[in-house]
């Protein structure tokens, strides 16, 4: 007969091929600890196979399975010198499921199984504590009630509250040893009344009541949907462990704990952990009685009186200490350990990778890597890309108190405090006087840049995680709070509403773009620091992967911080944004509201010599790298006065009426902007403005190649193209002003001209669009809106409801959606057919998300392209998509 | 050596195995001629093969085809017993293009080849008209000079023009023989200076020169142009006729006319045309003389007295009217033919189809199968769909002067004049007193429906052919002129202006929505009326197609009118067109407002009736046939009241603050409502809506079952699905309100769930949509507004832009892109892979244009819909599409 049972009591263990398939996460651990000679209380696993077996089987176990469960029990019986049902030293078991990966959903666990109404005596006496033994009788009914037998948790919650009612006390442990014995009773009759069934006093059918339960909690509908959400197959089935019970609360020289092998929260090598004596773990966490220290230093750092355990339980503590090093040997990773001390006997009852803050994350890898625990790669693979974020922006201060008044989405990571401002003037007004602001709007436009520059934070009640602030602040890296759909806000009182809180012009709030969490009040920021085991874990990485990384930036100074942060090049350069300066804004006006070329070409003269500036700049900071510039995109009346001033102020300059400015504004009006006359659509009806920007690069890099400095490989993108023969023309027009400009210098200039993928028509018209273009970018937002036909503005609505309902498990405008990755695919591999040498990058907001660089990755483009402070979050996540690829 | 020269002097002219390929169009028909024995001005076709072997041989004709053309030349000469630069009798040529296909952009003709100084002598002294020899002569010399030289033809105009000046005349026809023999020498002077070359005096040379100019013709820009527009392969190439000149301008005895086998305007089989005594081709069109008639029952029609050609050459007459059933009965079509007579002889120099009126199109196909002479199936394929529009709507009398104002886009079909009206209520106001009026906007919205129903017609300044006003106009079967840019509306002065022109309210205009003209003040329009023939020819048609025709169709009037022009079911069905009725729309407001799901319900119970009502309706005209219902699509607001007075009434119904309303509505409000929260985003946010409009649906047909009513069979539609789970929760939401109301009433009903394939995801995904779909409807308009990123409200502004640059061939709201098309057949291929019985159709626009019909025909969809009065041109071109499919 096939082995399905597998105990854990010692070095003899069976060591079986696939542990964590066939015993869980929890049962190979044991099984490890068992093998390695570490004091574990002795049990067994039953196998995942069983699961399988018991739902072929009616769901029942099958009479070998229930003898092989005797039999190991058995086992332990002998091992810890208690029988199981005894009436003078009973046996007590724990019952814990455990499949592959930690599952919420499923039953968690059993305690003290094997009381009965003649056991619980056996150990009132054995603990001296008849309470104790009363409460964990109680206990063990309430949870083999409700998982077992299935009465709802009110029911016995309800008894006990109505009893401290009547007998007019507060708290559960003001109850003693007899009032316990009365809801013992009375939860007997209670399952009685629920289910016409007795609460089993037979302690072998107790367990195996626990080992079905187990099993039938694998197809409880929560475990069923969050299998389906994380994609975990219903045939892996989970495995059951049983294990005897260890006390850590049967006098002074008994203990329970849980440790770590390094500090989790800066990743210092000392153990760090807390102990309680005479207790169990249950108390530890619950935070009646106050854990001390498990080492000296640690009491000390921490100023504390109480005893550590290094002193209360010498040996103990060196034992512990030993075994400590022992499992950090073995699993080559911080470790969380629980142990219970049981009349001086040390118990190691669960060991698993330690949660860590990511500074001591990143400083564990390093060490490790050091100390040759690890290698360079494992290191790599072990940080979480996103986690980055925290160690690169200011946090709140984590120990300050916080009132959360309302919650919006994370859209731009870091924390930031200041006075609340309702408009871009007022914020430039305020930090003119050296104030913080945070800028609250309902929704941000491009007339609001300025104002999102002079604030310290941006929050919007509409938009998505990629509407326009949230894009603009993580370029720009502000915190950013948007979408909030709780706050209410009223432009002309100068107010917002969370909730019944009613928050004026001039107050102080602090938002978390980290969290999405709205605060009332200034809260401490802690200021990030980049330490050298990040700059050594980068420069690793850096060495592991293949996917170049650049920036999406369009201002010197962003430019600089992308570089100074490991970006290789501009992958995205948008023009529009330099046509907001206040230096410029009328002239871009004055264009666009001509009636004659002759006017325009007049206005785009004046704009010349300004983006040739910019260009230069960038083209300086970014010399030696790849810059990839994008033709104006947006559509012209975004650039249009909104107040009568600004307006009142275009029709002067232009010395038009005022209501003829108005006409022609509410002309440029469009019903859905985003689907409207823009991108290379402006192009085609104003050929004039292309030319002007093309000039602009062409000279910046002629002026700067005469002056001998090196500048950057300039990358000419045309936005929006749907078809050949727009990407056709709008070629011809590049190639036409670089030309007259290379006569002009004198000099030779060489630039790629290439296109952003945004359309599902440019997916799919691949193959035309490439024999013009030297390069695709894949401008992943308004191609996640066009394939959905989603507005990123819009979607705030219904998004929430779309999760609610499960519709959406990811934000498709955070992780690329799998429909529009198979337009990608599409595109790539026709534009491939056209054109090998086609250079290939993504510069949608999902260049900078880790589970986008893998599909980037896996489809082989030759780079990503992010906010310039994602560029360390996207070089770590490229380097393991590589290593996941060379796996594979 | 094969064969290139091809002549057409005889019955014994080679017949050649695809004429058309090798001696293009015209010179197929002449060869036909000359083996019918039908008396053809000899003559003969270089073959299209030759223009090939031009171009491989650096543009130059090689020596042996020259001794084919002089060969050749020498069987003419002999046939019309005149030689080739004779000066007492020479034989004068006509140089002729003629592609496979007519193609502008080509050399047309050269004519009077062979005359020089010493020619024209000879030409003189035979027709004894001296100025008619020089007027030739000069012509010939301006012609050639012009397209075989390259002089640009400006320059022999105004040397033309500044002599007049200087005689102090008006006409050419005030210049006699002596101011012709002074220009003729400033022409050749002017080709000289321009050139640098002589204009050649030989023969010969001037033949070879012609032909070349002719083959060089196929190359030039216009030409390619025209090729790639129309996809005629480059290799095709031109041939070249050279046939000889006759004369019907050599006295009395000579004439020269038009004539068609049929009356083109209303099909009547009897001989139609003109013709003139002693003149040349030119005058007929020239208009200087006015034509008289063929036959004495045409001149007697007219009540005209000048001689008919039947009274005035009897002999000649009779021989034509032969030659016209001969040529009839060949080509089986109705001819239009030129002929010439030339000292009592007659000469026939062309022959074609002709053109005709969409009327007498159907009367001679239905007449022509009647009289064998075609198959049914010629019949149909004979007839261009699209021209049915003209039959099934009024139509401008072509008799009346018209001023045309401006001009829009032909966006629905049909003449209508009326007053200008500005508003929706202004119209109901005009109709109600029954003045026909004209709704005149800059745009339309749903709110405008109620007053679109009471013009006679709508004009706007904004939107494409499918527009929201084109689209409600072409479904009402309402003419509309869309997007007119040449207006400039101003609602506040209640004026609009067309150039200088300034219209105002109540002024008449008349609008022709078949061509896009807007017209000062009423024009006498023509009813239509439906023939016998056009049944009997719709009836043939239906017998030979296989796609099913349905028409989009929500008001029982519409309905009606559908199935009278044969709809096979409704193929979308809107149903918030229903909800803008002055009765419902209070309730729709209300329940929109509404801020608990209990207000929602309530208001939703009162919408419940109306929507019962609406489709027992409709279920009862299309009984026995599908109707498919499409749920609530559009984003909620745009239900919501604009003016002040609605949002009071509104507010006042709610009994909730005025300003609540507002800020509701603002709340509402969408940047890109057509990528917004609409289609099912609804059904999941409020899934109660989807639920009364089901259970509408549902009662409906259960209360006409219990009546034994035959009702029609549903289909229920989701709309804007993008993923799976979508369909999966919507169809679940359908199925349970079927499953209640048949356990309510007792009673079975069928039906069909499915969904709009309208996203490009959709298209992706259709594989996991089609699991839980029973059909799929393509949403043209808006898969092609998504797949190219086009809003069809904004694209009016550049969408000129890109047809000028031939970005666009077609409009893609028109007839389906092929982008779209490449979606639509990955939809079809993974949808059918999934579901093999999958139901297929197209409920878009292009479900009427009969280019996309055929693209529906050949993927194999079963079933197209359209607007109503599209149904006809519908089916027609499904038969055709079928016919194609199985010829290729």
């Amino acid at each position: 007969m096939i082995k399905l049972i597998f105990n854990f009591n010692s070095e003899k263990s069976k060591k079986i091929k696939k542990p964590k398939d066939e015993l869980g996460g929890k049962g190979a651990n044991l099984s490890q600890m068992g093998r390695m000679g570490l004091p574990v209380p002795p049990g067994f696993t039953i196998s995942t196979k069983v699961c399988d077996l018991f739902y072929k089987n009616k769901k029942k176990l099958n009479y070998k399975i229930i003898n092989q469960i005797k039999s190991e029990l058995k086992i332990i019986e002998k091992n810890v010198k208690k029988k199981f049902g005894d009436l003078k030293n009973p046996l007590l078991l724990s019952v814990r499921s455990g499949a592959r990966v930690s599952m919420p959903g499923m039953m968690d666990t059993i305690l003290n199984l094997g009381l009965n109404d003649k056991t619980v005596i056996a150990l009132s006496n054995k603990t001296s504590n008849g309470r104790f033994a009363k409460d964990s009788y109680r206990r063990f009914i309430q949870m083999y009630g409700n998982v077992v037998m299935g009465v709802e948790s009110h029911n016995f919650e309800e008894l006990i509250e109505n009893y401290k009612l009547t007998k007019g006390v507060l708290l559960d442990t003001d109850l003693d040893e007899k009032d316990w014995d009365g809801l013992i009773n009375d939860f007997k009759k209670i399952i009685k009344d629920k289910t016409n069934k007795v609460f089993p006093q037979d302690v072998y059918q107790q367990l195996l009541g626990a080992i079905c339960a187990v099993f039938l909690s694998w197809e409880s509908n929560r475990a069923k949907i969050y299998r389906k959400l994380n994609q975990i197959p219903s045939e892996w089935g989970t495995a059951v462990n049983v294990q005897a019970m260890v006390f850590g609360n049967m006098g002074n020289n008994c203990a329970t704990g849980v440790v770590f092998t390094r500090n989790p929260s800066d990743g210092s090598k000392s153990i760090y952990g807390e102990y309680l004596i005479n207790a169990q773990g249950e108390d530890v966490v619950a935070g009646t009685r106050t854990p001390q220290y498990i080492t000296i230093k640690a009491r000390k750092l921490a100023k504390v009186k109480d005893i550590s355990m290094e002193e209360s339980m010498p040996k103990v503590y060196l034992e512990l200490k030993k075994i400590l090093k022992k499992l950090e040997n073995h699993y080559k990773d911080m470790q969380d350990v629980e142990f219970t001390v049981e009349n001086n006997k040390l118990w190691i009852l669960q060991t698993r990778s330690g949660k860590r803050t990511s500074k001591s994350a990143v400083k564990i890898a390093v060490d490790m890597v050091k100390e040759n625990l690890i290698s360079k790669k494992q290191a790599v693979l072990r940080i979480d890309p996103n986690s980055l974020d925290t160690l690169l922006h200011p946090t709140l201060d984590e120990k300050s108190e916080i009132k959360v008044i309302a919650n919006g989405l994370p859209a731009s990571p870091g924390a930031a405090s200041g006075r609340v401002v309702f408009s871009s003037e007022e914020a430039q007004r305020l930090n003119d006087m050296m104030q913080d602001t945070i800028l609250v709007r309902i929704e941000t436009s491009p007339e609001d840049i300025q104002g999102m520059h002079a604030a310290k934070g941006i929050l919007t009640a509409r938009g998505g995680m990629t509407s326009h602030a949230a894009v603009v602040a993580r370029g720009m890296g502000r915190p950013c709070v948007s979408g909030s759909s709780e706050i209410d806000i009223n432009y002309e009182k100068k107010i917002f509403k969370a909730f019944s809180l009613v928050i004026k012009e001039g107050d102080i709030i602090t938002i978390d773009g980290s969290s999405g969490r709205i605060i009332l009040g200034e809260v401490q920021t802690v200021k990030p620091q980049i330490s050298g085991d990040f700059s050594k874990l980068m420069s690793w990485a850096d060495s592991m992967r293949k996917l170049k990384v650049r920036t999406n930036s369009e201002t010197p100074l962003d430019t600089k911080i992308a570089r100074d942060f490991g970006a290789e090049g501009i992958g995205l350069c948008r023009t529009e944004h330099m046509f907001f300066d206040e230096e410029r804004i009328l002239s871009v006006r004055e264009m666009i509201l001509s009636k004659t070329l002759e006017d325009r070409a007049k206005a785009l003269t004046k704009l010349l010599p300004h983006q040739k500036k910019d260009f230069m700049e960038i083209f300086k900071i970014m010399s030696g790298l790849p810059v990839n510039v994008r033709l104006l995109d947006p559509p012209l009346h975004e650039f249009l006065p909104t107040s009568d001033r600004d307006i009142l102020e275009i029709a002067n300059v232009l010395k038009i009426d005022i209501r003829e400015v108005k006409s022609r504004i509410s002309e440029l009006h469009e019903q859905n902007p985003m689907l409207g006359h823009r991108g290379c659509r402006l192009g085609i009806s104003y050929p004039e403005i292309y030319e002007m920007q093309c000039r602009a690069i062409f000279e910046a890099l002629a002026e700067l190649k005469n002056k001998k400095i090196k500048a950057a490989f300039p990358e000419i993108m045309i936005p929006l193209v749907s078809t050949e023969a727009e990407i056709k023309i709008m070629k011809e027009l590049v190639v036409d002003v670089a030309k007259k400009v290379q006569n002009e210098k004198k000099t030779s200039i060489e630039y790629l001209v290439g296109t952003m993928i945004e359309l599902p028509r440019a997916a799919i018209k691949a193959k035309e669009i490439a024999k013009h273009a030297e390069f695709f970018s894949f401008g992943t937002n308004d191609l996640t809106q066009t394939t959905f036909g989603i507005s990123r503005d819009d979607s705030g609505k219904f998004l929430n409801d779309y999760i609610d309902n499960k519709i959406f498990s990811i934000d498709p405008f955070v992780s690329i959606d799998d429909g529009v990755e198979d337009l990608i695919k599409i595109a790539v591999s026709k534009g491939k057919k056209q054109n090998k040498q086609i250079k290939l990058g993504i510069c949608g907001e999902h260049g900078g998300d880790p589970k986008s660089i893998n599909f980037c990755s896996e489809i082989g483009l030759d780079y990503v392209s992010c906010s310039p402070y994602r560029v360390p979050i996207a070089r770590l996540a490229a380097a393991q998509a590589e290593m996941k690829k060379n796996k594979s």
